[in-house]
């Protein structure tokens, strides 16, 4: 039976999965990424991973870290997460190492269409897929494809203004955007500077659920910030569906609660009843998006 | 030759337009719109206005107030600006009314497609038209044509939450939205506020050229809070261009040298270039894409 690759390339971690042609993996592998030691170790590092999987295969989809060009193949930008990422001809390269037809994409986007191919989009036309992790991005499917943009940069939600965000820096120089203190490292921080204790996000969750009211109180401000950006976005997007992903959308029930009530808050009449939903694939949904970019390429 | 109509049905007036196919407008004709006096009058209105253009034509396009469902072809809601306009059959009471095929749209999106058509986004694929002015609504153009999303509601930008209106009242009943900072009612009711004396936003405006600074000052925050929202929409929608039109981008150098410089403030660097300009067609706009949508229509 035919099968392809699909790849996901992160700043810590690397996973590839081979696929069937109605989304069922039938091997996994795993890798670290070697991110602090240029493009030629991550890309060799992907073959290490692809070669682990121990099949055969007809094409190769790769969702990675960065601003990704499909039509060029390239990274047009990166942060520094991943060194020297920027400007490498990530599908010629790995064309090469793997031996088949690549197909490149943002990984974000490789996450929502993996949702939406065998996830909890599965038929949808219309979502708004936001993860809320280290950062926050998004994809904007549109007529059931992922929206790109004039220059590959569309979904990048994370950078709109917020009134909680206000005069707060942003990773990305700005200021007053949604990410500086709706994502994983904003809540942690908030969390240290009220006199809490944790060493990750994953701690402070589990302080809140266990009673600890600043670190609730800390992750209700949080999704509310994050689920008014959400409710925004509704009106103007006007999805089916809004699927959260990411980290901290594994934070439980007082950050749920938060972002949705915020997300009901913000929306008009007519999108009173859009669903917002956490993803069905877990941390598939990256590999699975990448192989079925790699299946619609062979057509 | 033949041509088509193009209708703009909105709050105060109904346009028409006998349109060519190359985009240029023959015949134009303008009624008061009897906005008190329900769905029929209105309508009887538009039949009446298209007589009045003298011509034959082969089909018509309408652009209308409200939300509009293109494919059934109805009012879906709309706002107490127009009687009794919600439910109507806009298409089929036309059509009986006209004896052609009718194709309907938001008025919103109307604007954008002329623009699109023959005005100041002719050959973009892909636009971010914001419009100014009562309210702050838009349109996304998307690979040539506008988003209409899941519920007909796409391109309702101006409920999107911006930090200078927290706390702040919008026409649609929440609070926080950048509409009820930056829309021409809010920008003449804070000249008020701050002790100024004028009528209507014109005088405002002609005000802050001539050196008054409080005008000034409220254009300009006005127009900075535009400008952040549009900023942070140019990061998530990555448009080739932002086009923005409505009565409040009339309102000089003041406001959009504020305009301009709160959306270079929010960009991230990839589309710091992306230019941000007003439209070319004045108040044609609309009657021209309700054309456009005839023409493309008749296929």
């Amino acid at each position: 039976m035919t099968e392809v690759v699909g790849v996901d390339i992160g700043g810590t971690g690397i996973a590839a999965a081979l696929v069937t042609g109605d989304g069922r993996i039938t091997a996994r592998s795993s890798v670290p990424t070697p991110a602090t030691e240029g493009a030629g170790a991550v890309l060799d590092a992907v073959a290490a991973a692809v070669g682990e999987l121990g099949g055969s295969f007809a094409a190769a989809g790769v969702g990675s870290a960065g601003v990704i060009d499909r039509a060029s193949g390239r990274v047009r930008s990166a942060t520094d997460s991943l060194a020297g990422w920027a400007g490498t001809d990530l599908r010629g390269e790995l064309a090469a190492r793997l031996g088949v037809p690549v197909t490149v994409d943002n990984d974000v986007h490789a996450h929502a269409l993996g949702e939406l191919w065998t996830g909890a989009a599965a038929g949808k036309r219309h979502v708004l897929f936001v993860t809320v992790g280290t950062g926050i991005g998004g994809s904007l499917i549109i007529d059931g494809r992922p929206h790109h943009g004039a220059h590959a940069v569309a979904g990048h939600i994370g950078h709109l203004p917020i009134p909680a965000a206000a005069g707060k820096p942003c990773p990305c120089g700005g200021s007053g955007h949604a990410e500086g203190v709706g994502s994983g490292p904003a809540l942690l921080a908030e969390y240290l500077e009220r006199g809490g204790s944790a060493t990750a996000l994953p701690e402070v969750a589990a302080l809140a659920e266990s009673g600890d009211a600043v670190a609730a109180d800390v992750l209700a401000l949080g999704a509310a910030a994050t689920g008014q950006l959400l409710g925004g976005l509704v009106n103007a997007v006007d999805p089916e569906l809004v699927l959260v992903g990411g980290g901290v959308s594994s934070c439980g029930p007082v950050w749920w609660s938060a972002l949705r009530a915020a997300v009901a808050a913000e929306v008009l009449p007519a999108v009173r009843d859009v669903p917002v939903v956490t993803g069905g694939l877990g941390s598939d949904a990256a590999v699975l998006g990448a192989a079925r970019m790699a299946w619609d390429e062979l057509g």
